[in-house]
Protein backbone atom coordinates (compact mmCIF):
# COMPACT_ATOMS: atom_id res chain seq x y z
CA UNK A 1 0.00 0.00 0.00
CA UNK A 2 1.43 3.25 -1.07
CA UNK A 3 1.51 5.81 2.13
CA UNK A 4 -0.38 9.10 1.86
CA UNK A 5 1.25 12.38 1.90
CA UNK A 6 -0.25 14.37 4.46
CA UNK A 7 -1.43 17.43 3.42
CA UNK A 8 -3.02 20.65 5.43
CA UNK A 9 -4.92 23.43 3.12
CA UNK A 10 -5.13 26.54 4.21
CA UNK A 11 -8.06 28.55 2.89
CA UNK A 12 -10.14 31.57 2.80
CA UNK A 13 -12.94 31.14 0.45
CA UNK A 14 -15.33 28.69 -1.03
CA UNK A 15 -12.84 26.03 -1.37
CA UNK A 16 -13.00 24.62 -4.58
CA UNK A 17 -9.42 24.27 -5.12
CA UNK A 18 -9.86 22.51 -1.82
CA UNK A 19 -12.35 19.91 -3.02
CA UNK A 20 -10.12 19.54 -6.33
CA UNK A 21 -7.69 17.87 -4.09
CA UNK A 22 -10.23 16.36 -1.76
CA UNK A 23 -11.88 14.63 -4.55
CA UNK A 24 -8.53 13.57 -6.82
CA UNK A 25 -7.85 12.10 -3.39
CA UNK A 26 -10.80 10.16 -2.81
CA UNK A 27 -10.85 8.92 -6.24
CA UNK A 28 -7.06 7.68 -5.26
CA UNK A 29 -6.03 10.02 -8.08
CA UNK A 30 -3.05 11.65 -6.21
CA UNK A 31 -1.06 9.53 -3.21
CA UNK A 32 -2.34 12.08 -0.28
CA UNK A 33 -4.43 13.26 2.15
CA UNK A 34 -6.17 16.22 3.40
CA UNK A 35 -5.47 15.83 7.13
CA UNK A 36 -6.30 19.44 8.23
CA UNK A 37 -7.87 22.69 6.94
CA UNK A 38 -7.25 25.70 8.07
CA UNK A 39 -8.98 29.20 7.98
CA UNK A 40 -8.76 33.00 9.09
CA UNK A 41 -12.67 33.05 8.17
CA UNK A 42 -15.03 31.98 10.07
CA UNK A 43 -17.47 31.54 7.14
CA UNK A 44 -14.88 30.15 4.95
CA UNK A 45 -17.42 27.33 3.08
CA UNK A 46 -13.94 25.85 2.87
CA UNK A 47 -14.21 24.87 6.09
CA UNK A 48 -17.57 23.06 5.92
CA UNK A 49 -16.40 21.35 2.65
CA UNK A 50 -13.84 19.78 5.29
CA UNK A 51 -16.26 19.18 7.46
CA UNK A 52 -18.19 17.32 5.30
CA UNK A 53 -15.62 15.01 4.62
CA UNK A 54 -14.56 14.15 8.51
CA UNK A 55 -11.81 16.17 7.66
CA UNK A 56 -10.85 18.46 10.78
CA UNK A 57 -10.99 21.79 10.35
CA UNK A 58 -10.16 24.69 12.49
CA UNK A 59 -11.15 28.97 11.94
CA UNK A 60 -7.96 30.20 13.13
CA UNK A 61 -9.40 33.67 14.33
CA UNK A 62 -6.40 36.05 13.28
CA UNK A 63 -8.15 39.26 15.52
CA UNK A 64 -6.57 40.68 18.18
CA UNK A 65 -3.26 38.58 17.24
CA UNK A 66 -0.11 39.84 15.93
CA UNK A 67 -0.01 38.32 12.38
CA UNK A 68 3.04 36.35 14.25
CA UNK A 69 0.85 35.31 17.03
CA UNK A 70 -1.63 33.83 14.44
CA UNK A 71 0.54 31.86 12.19
CA UNK A 72 2.03 30.26 15.99
CA UNK A 73 -1.77 29.13 16.23
CA UNK A 74 -1.33 28.03 12.50
CA UNK A 75 2.04 26.11 13.43
CA UNK A 76 0.82 24.23 16.09
CA UNK A 77 -2.47 22.79 14.74
CA UNK A 78 0.03 21.83 11.48
CA UNK A 79 2.61 20.35 13.70
CA UNK A 80 -0.10 18.54 15.58
CA UNK A 81 -1.29 16.95 12.63
CA UNK A 82 1.79 15.85 11.23
CA UNK A 83 1.75 17.62 8.03
CA UNK A 84 4.27 17.27 5.35
CA UNK A 85 2.70 19.46 2.93
CA UNK A 86 0.95 23.16 2.76
CA UNK A 87 -1.16 24.20 0.35
CA UNK A 88 -2.38 27.69 -0.01
CA UNK A 89 -5.61 27.24 -1.75
CA UNK A 90 -7.27 30.92 -2.20
CA UNK A 91 -5.79 31.93 1.46
CA UNK A 92 -6.31 35.68 0.87
CA UNK A 93 -3.90 36.60 3.60
CA UNK A 94 0.09 37.35 3.72
CA UNK A 95 2.43 34.84 5.39
CA UNK A 96 5.67 36.13 7.16
CA UNK A 97 9.09 35.71 5.97
CA UNK A 98 9.64 33.18 9.57
CA UNK A 99 6.77 30.94 8.73
CA UNK A 100 7.58 31.07 4.53
CA UNK A 101 11.22 30.02 5.68
CA UNK A 102 10.48 27.55 8.23
CA UNK A 103 8.22 25.57 5.39
CA UNK A 104 10.27 26.66 2.40
CA UNK A 105 10.04 23.59 0.18
CA UNK A 106 6.98 22.44 1.74
CA UNK A 107 4.54 24.88 1.00
CA UNK A 108 2.82 26.07 -2.19
CA UNK A 109 0.43 28.11 -3.70
CA UNK A 110 -1.94 28.51 -6.13
CA UNK A 111 -2.41 31.70 -8.32
CA UNK A 112 -4.99 32.19 -11.35
CA UNK A 113 -2.84 34.13 -13.72
CA UNK A 114 0.23 32.98 -15.66
CA UNK A 115 3.00 34.26 -12.89
CA UNK A 116 5.19 36.94 -12.98
CA UNK A 117 2.16 38.53 -14.30
CA UNK A 118 -0.99 39.79 -12.65
CA UNK A 119 0.19 39.22 -8.44
CA UNK A 120 -1.93 39.86 -6.31
CA UNK A 121 -5.77 39.67 -5.25
CA UNK A 122 -7.72 39.43 -8.46
CA UNK A 123 -5.39 37.83 -11.07
CA UNK A 124 -8.32 37.03 -12.83
CA UNK A 125 -9.83 40.67 -13.07
CA UNK A 126 -6.45 42.20 -13.56
CA UNK A 127 -6.07 40.04 -16.71
CA UNK A 128 -8.88 41.18 -18.02
CA UNK A 129 -8.25 44.68 -17.55
CA UNK A 130 -5.04 44.48 -19.05
CA UNK A 131 -6.56 43.20 -22.21
CA UNK A 132 -4.35 40.04 -22.51
CA UNK A 133 -5.56 37.29 -25.22
CA UNK A 134 -3.85 34.40 -23.20
CA UNK A 135 -4.34 34.16 -19.16
CA UNK A 136 -3.85 30.35 -16.72
CA UNK A 137 -2.75 29.75 -13.35
CA UNK A 138 0.49 28.43 -11.37
CA UNK A 139 1.81 26.94 -9.21
CA UNK A 140 5.04 27.90 -6.96
CA UNK A 141 6.45 26.88 -3.64
CA UNK A 142 6.01 29.93 -1.15
CA UNK A 143 8.94 32.29 -0.58
CA UNK A 144 9.29 35.65 0.63
CA UNK A 145 7.57 37.61 -1.87
CA UNK A 146 4.07 37.36 -2.95
CA UNK A 147 3.46 35.02 -5.94
CA UNK A 148 6.97 35.08 -6.73
CA UNK A 149 8.11 31.92 -5.64
CA UNK A 150 9.77 29.22 -7.95
CA UNK A 151 6.86 27.66 -10.35
CA UNK A 152 5.88 24.25 -10.30
CA UNK A 153 3.52 23.68 -13.59
CA UNK A 154 1.35 26.42 -15.20
CA UNK A 155 -1.36 26.52 -17.56
CA UNK A 156 -2.60 28.74 -20.50
CA UNK A 157 -5.95 29.26 -21.44
CA UNK A 158 -7.72 31.53 -23.88
CA UNK A 159 -9.20 34.86 -22.97
CA UNK A 160 -12.33 35.55 -25.00
CA UNK A 161 -13.39 38.67 -25.84
CA UNK A 162 -17.18 38.55 -24.09
CA UNK A 163 -15.33 37.30 -20.95
CA UNK A 164 -16.98 38.74 -17.53
CA UNK A 165 -14.07 38.77 -14.76
CA UNK A 166 -16.56 35.48 -13.92
CA UNK A 167 -16.64 34.08 -17.25
CA UNK A 168 -12.74 34.08 -17.13
CA UNK A 169 -12.33 32.96 -13.45
CA UNK A 170 -14.43 29.89 -13.85
CA UNK A 171 -12.67 28.51 -16.84
CA UNK A 172 -9.62 29.10 -14.87
CA UNK A 173 -10.89 27.48 -12.22
CA UNK A 174 -11.19 24.51 -13.51
CA UNK A 175 -8.09 24.50 -15.03
CA UNK A 176 -6.70 24.93 -11.57
CA UNK A 177 -8.43 22.13 -10.26
CA UNK A 178 -6.24 20.14 -12.89
CA UNK A 179 -2.74 21.62 -12.16
CA UNK A 180 -3.13 21.45 -8.34
CA UNK A 181 -3.57 17.51 -7.63
CA UNK A 182 -1.05 17.08 -10.33
CA UNK A 183 0.90 19.14 -8.42
CA UNK A 184 0.66 17.80 -5.07
CA UNK A 185 1.16 13.94 -6.93
CA UNK A 186 4.53 15.48 -8.10
CA UNK A 187 5.54 16.88 -4.91
CA UNK A 188 4.31 13.41 -3.38
CA UNK A 189 6.15 11.25 -5.09
CA UNK A 190 9.69 13.06 -4.65
CA UNK A 191 9.95 14.32 -7.91
CA UNK A 192 10.15 17.79 -7.37
CA UNK A 193 13.69 19.78 -6.41
CA UNK A 194 13.95 23.03 -6.45
CA UNK A 195 17.27 24.37 -8.27
CA UNK A 196 17.33 28.31 -6.91
CA UNK A 197 14.21 29.69 -9.27
CA UNK A 198 14.06 26.59 -11.32
CA UNK A 199 11.85 23.74 -10.04
CA UNK A 200 13.25 20.50 -11.23
CA UNK A 201 10.80 17.48 -12.62
CA UNK A 202 12.30 14.19 -12.21
CA UNK A 203 11.32 11.66 -14.70
CA UNK A 204 8.34 8.80 -13.34
CA UNK A 205 5.30 6.87 -13.95
CA UNK A 206 2.97 8.32 -16.59
CA UNK A 207 0.78 10.43 -13.72
CA UNK A 208 -0.43 12.82 -16.25
CA UNK A 209 -2.64 10.20 -18.22
CA UNK A 210 -4.65 9.98 -15.25
CA UNK A 211 -5.55 13.52 -15.92
CA UNK A 212 -8.21 13.85 -18.47
CA UNK A 213 -6.75 16.74 -20.33
CA UNK A 214 -9.22 19.78 -21.52
CA UNK A 215 -9.65 21.31 -24.38
CA UNK A 216 -7.72 24.85 -25.90
CA UNK A 217 -5.22 24.81 -22.84
CA UNK A 218 -1.48 24.95 -23.15
CA UNK A 219 -0.13 22.67 -20.13
CA UNK A 220 3.56 23.66 -18.80
CA UNK A 221 4.75 20.69 -16.98
CA UNK A 222 7.24 19.18 -18.82
CA UNK A 223 10.27 17.32 -17.46
CA UNK B 1 -7.73 43.44 -57.85
CA UNK B 2 -7.28 44.33 -53.25
CA UNK B 3 -5.15 47.21 -52.69
CA UNK B 4 -2.35 46.55 -50.57
CA UNK B 5 -1.66 48.42 -47.48
CA UNK B 6 1.64 49.97 -47.63
CA UNK B 7 3.79 49.07 -44.23
CA UNK B 8 6.86 50.24 -43.00
CA UNK B 9 9.35 48.19 -40.89
CA UNK B 10 11.72 49.28 -38.57
CA UNK B 11 14.69 46.35 -37.46
CA UNK B 12 17.60 46.62 -35.80
CA UNK B 13 18.84 42.81 -36.20
CA UNK B 14 18.64 39.70 -38.33
CA UNK B 15 15.23 41.05 -39.78
CA UNK B 16 13.61 37.36 -39.29
CA UNK B 17 10.26 39.09 -38.78
CA UNK B 18 10.88 41.43 -41.62
CA UNK B 19 10.79 38.14 -43.87
CA UNK B 20 8.31 36.77 -42.19
CA UNK B 21 6.53 39.74 -43.46
CA UNK B 22 7.81 39.78 -46.66
CA UNK B 23 7.10 36.06 -47.31
CA UNK B 24 3.63 36.69 -46.31
CA UNK B 25 3.63 39.04 -48.64
CA UNK B 26 5.04 37.46 -51.61
CA UNK B 27 3.12 34.41 -51.06
CA UNK B 28 -0.36 36.97 -50.95
CA UNK B 29 -1.32 35.55 -47.70
CA UNK B 30 -1.47 39.04 -46.49
CA UNK B 31 -2.78 41.93 -48.49
CA UNK B 32 -0.12 44.23 -47.85
CA UNK B 33 3.55 45.28 -48.66
CA UNK B 34 6.79 46.30 -47.23
CA UNK B 35 6.93 49.19 -48.62
CA UNK B 36 10.18 50.73 -46.68
CA UNK B 37 12.55 49.46 -44.13
CA UNK B 38 14.24 51.52 -41.77
CA UNK B 39 17.50 50.73 -39.46
CA UNK B 40 19.17 52.30 -36.55
CA UNK B 41 22.23 49.82 -37.09
CA UNK B 42 24.08 50.50 -40.56
CA UNK B 43 24.68 46.41 -40.49
CA UNK B 44 21.54 45.19 -39.85
CA UNK B 45 20.62 42.12 -41.63
CA UNK B 46 17.15 43.17 -42.24
CA UNK B 47 18.42 46.10 -44.35
CA UNK B 48 20.38 43.40 -46.41
CA UNK B 49 17.05 40.94 -46.80
CA UNK B 50 15.09 44.11 -47.72
CA UNK B 51 17.30 44.84 -50.48
CA UNK B 52 17.25 41.43 -51.72
CA UNK B 53 13.93 41.83 -52.15
CA UNK B 54 14.40 45.28 -53.98
CA UNK B 55 12.27 46.82 -51.28
CA UNK B 56 13.96 50.42 -50.55
CA UNK B 57 16.18 50.38 -47.09
CA UNK B 58 17.63 52.96 -45.24
CA UNK B 59 20.10 53.16 -42.24
CA UNK B 60 19.30 56.65 -40.65
CA UNK B 61 21.91 56.85 -38.25
CA UNK B 62 21.11 57.87 -34.82
CA UNK B 63 24.98 59.14 -33.79
CA UNK B 64 25.17 63.33 -33.55
CA UNK B 65 21.37 63.26 -33.18
CA UNK B 66 19.00 64.08 -30.31
CA UNK B 67 16.19 61.50 -30.45
CA UNK B 68 14.02 64.08 -32.07
CA UNK B 69 16.56 64.87 -34.94
CA UNK B 70 16.67 61.06 -35.66
CA UNK B 71 12.99 60.58 -35.43
CA UNK B 72 12.15 63.30 -37.52
CA UNK B 73 14.45 61.92 -40.28
CA UNK B 74 12.44 58.65 -40.25
CA UNK B 75 9.34 60.58 -40.62
CA UNK B 76 10.13 62.39 -43.54
CA UNK B 77 11.12 58.87 -44.83
CA UNK B 78 8.00 57.27 -43.64
CA UNK B 79 5.67 60.31 -44.92
CA UNK B 80 7.56 59.53 -48.75
CA UNK B 81 6.84 56.19 -48.82
CA UNK B 82 3.12 56.78 -47.90
CA UNK B 83 3.43 54.60 -44.55
CA UNK B 84 0.17 53.41 -43.60
CA UNK B 85 1.38 50.96 -40.79
CA UNK B 86 4.85 50.86 -38.83
CA UNK B 87 5.90 47.75 -37.56
CA UNK B 88 8.35 47.41 -35.44
CA UNK B 89 10.44 44.32 -35.53
CA UNK B 90 13.10 43.88 -33.10
CA UNK B 91 13.69 47.78 -33.24
CA UNK B 92 15.76 48.00 -30.03
CA UNK B 93 15.67 51.53 -29.79
CA UNK B 94 12.61 53.33 -27.37
CA UNK B 95 10.62 55.98 -29.81
CA UNK B 96 9.61 58.91 -27.88
CA UNK B 97 6.20 59.49 -26.97
CA UNK B 98 5.83 62.49 -29.48
CA UNK B 99 6.54 59.85 -32.19
CA UNK B 100 4.55 57.48 -30.98
CA UNK B 101 1.48 60.02 -30.49
CA UNK B 102 1.83 61.21 -33.83
CA UNK B 103 1.26 57.24 -35.14
CA UNK B 104 -0.78 55.90 -32.14
CA UNK B 105 -2.82 52.98 -33.78
CA UNK B 106 -0.59 52.75 -36.93
CA UNK B 107 2.46 51.57 -34.99
CA UNK B 108 2.44 48.32 -33.91
CA UNK B 109 5.25 46.31 -31.66
CA UNK B 110 5.71 42.12 -31.47
CA UNK B 111 7.41 41.02 -28.07
CA UNK B 112 9.27 37.98 -27.36
CA UNK B 113 7.15 37.06 -24.51
CA UNK B 114 3.55 37.02 -23.08
CA UNK B 115 2.65 40.80 -21.88
CA UNK B 116 2.87 41.91 -19.71
CA UNK B 117 5.70 39.77 -18.38
CA UNK B 118 8.98 39.93 -19.17
CA UNK B 119 9.17 43.29 -20.95
CA UNK B 120 12.35 45.01 -22.04
CA UNK B 121 15.49 43.57 -24.17
CA UNK B 122 15.79 39.80 -23.36
CA UNK B 123 12.34 38.61 -22.76
CA UNK B 124 13.39 34.98 -23.56
CA UNK B 125 16.33 35.08 -21.79
CA UNK B 126 14.17 36.83 -18.45
CA UNK B 127 11.55 34.48 -18.64
CA UNK B 128 14.34 31.45 -18.66
CA UNK B 129 15.93 32.94 -15.56
CA UNK B 130 12.62 33.39 -13.85
CA UNK B 131 11.71 29.95 -14.32
CA UNK B 132 8.07 29.81 -15.84
CA UNK B 133 6.58 27.14 -17.93
CA UNK B 134 4.94 28.89 -20.46
CA UNK B 135 6.07 31.47 -22.45
CA UNK B 136 5.28 33.13 -25.88
CA UNK B 137 4.64 36.63 -27.96
CA UNK B 138 2.62 39.29 -28.15
CA UNK B 139 1.46 41.86 -30.79
CA UNK B 140 0.50 45.13 -29.89
CA UNK B 141 -0.27 48.80 -30.99
CA UNK B 142 2.91 51.08 -29.26
CA UNK B 143 1.97 53.43 -26.83
CA UNK B 144 4.65 55.79 -24.40
CA UNK B 145 5.13 53.01 -22.29
CA UNK B 146 7.71 50.21 -23.51
CA UNK B 147 6.13 47.17 -24.33
CA UNK B 148 2.84 48.07 -22.36
CA UNK B 149 -0.02 49.08 -25.08
CA UNK B 150 -3.20 47.31 -26.53
CA UNK B 151 -2.50 43.94 -26.95
CA UNK B 152 -3.68 42.41 -30.79
CA UNK B 153 -2.53 38.80 -30.77
CA UNK B 154 -0.70 36.50 -28.12
CA UNK B 155 0.46 33.18 -28.75
CA UNK B 156 1.79 30.72 -26.19
CA UNK B 157 4.16 27.90 -26.38
CA UNK B 158 5.94 25.83 -23.75
CA UNK B 159 9.47 26.07 -21.86
CA UNK B 160 11.45 23.02 -22.16
CA UNK B 161 13.20 22.19 -19.16
CA UNK B 162 16.56 21.66 -21.07
CA UNK B 163 16.01 25.10 -23.46
CA UNK B 164 18.74 27.11 -23.65
CA UNK B 165 18.25 30.78 -24.23
CA UNK B 166 18.53 30.46 -27.79
CA UNK B 167 16.40 27.21 -28.26
CA UNK B 168 13.54 28.94 -26.52
CA UNK B 169 14.18 32.23 -28.14
CA UNK B 170 13.94 30.27 -31.93
CA UNK B 171 11.01 28.18 -30.42
CA UNK B 172 9.06 31.50 -29.70
CA UNK B 173 11.02 32.81 -33.25
CA UNK B 174 8.39 30.45 -35.12
CA UNK B 175 5.65 31.61 -33.23
CA UNK B 176 6.27 35.46 -34.00
CA UNK B 177 6.68 34.24 -38.28
CA UNK B 178 3.22 33.42 -37.29
CA UNK B 179 1.36 35.89 -35.35
CA UNK B 180 2.97 38.84 -37.21
CA UNK B 181 1.44 38.09 -40.45
CA UNK B 182 -2.00 37.61 -38.93
CA UNK B 183 -1.79 40.57 -36.85
CA UNK B 184 -0.83 42.35 -40.42
CA UNK B 185 -4.01 41.06 -42.03
CA UNK B 186 -6.24 42.10 -39.31
CA UNK B 187 -4.92 45.55 -39.49
CA UNK B 188 -5.24 45.49 -43.42
CA UNK B 189 -8.57 44.60 -43.15
CA UNK B 190 -9.97 47.44 -41.05
CA UNK B 191 -10.65 44.64 -38.03
CA UNK B 192 -8.87 46.25 -35.13
CA UNK B 193 -10.68 48.71 -32.96
CA UNK B 194 -8.83 50.23 -29.97
CA UNK B 195 -10.95 50.30 -26.98
CA UNK B 196 -9.00 51.98 -23.81
CA UNK B 197 -6.92 48.78 -23.34
CA UNK B 198 -9.00 46.51 -25.02
CA UNK B 199 -7.99 45.73 -28.71
CA UNK B 200 -11.74 44.66 -30.50
CA UNK B 201 -11.27 41.84 -33.97
CA UNK B 202 -14.16 42.57 -35.89
CA UNK B 203 -15.52 39.29 -37.63
CA UNK B 204 -14.37 38.49 -40.75
CA UNK B 205 -13.04 36.42 -43.61
CA UNK B 206 -11.87 32.95 -41.90
CA UNK B 207 -8.13 34.52 -42.74
CA UNK B 208 -7.18 32.62 -39.66
CA UNK B 209 -7.03 29.23 -42.52
CA UNK B 210 -4.29 30.55 -44.48
CA UNK B 211 -2.01 30.06 -41.82
CA UNK B 212 -0.57 26.43 -41.17
CA UNK B 213 -0.81 25.58 -37.34
CA UNK B 214 2.09 24.89 -34.88
CA UNK B 215 1.70 21.93 -32.52
CA UNK B 216 1.43 22.69 -28.80
CA UNK B 217 1.06 26.66 -29.72
CA UNK B 218 -2.07 28.19 -27.72
CA UNK B 219 -2.99 31.14 -30.15
CA UNK B 220 -4.88 34.28 -28.46
CA UNK B 221 -6.44 35.88 -30.76
CA UNK B 222 -10.43 35.44 -30.81
CA UNK B 223 -13.22 37.79 -32.12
Amino acid sequence: MVRELRIAVLASGQGTDLQSIIDASEKQMIDADVVVVLSDKKEAYALKRARHHTIPAFFVDPKHKTREEHEHAMTRILKEHNVELIVEAGYMRLLTPSFVKQWYGELINIHPALLPSFKGVDGQGDALAYGVRISGCTTHFTDEDMDHGPIILQAAIKVKPQDTRDDLASRILAVEHQILPRTIQLFAEGRLTIHGRSVLISPGDSWLDKYPRLDDVLYGEGY
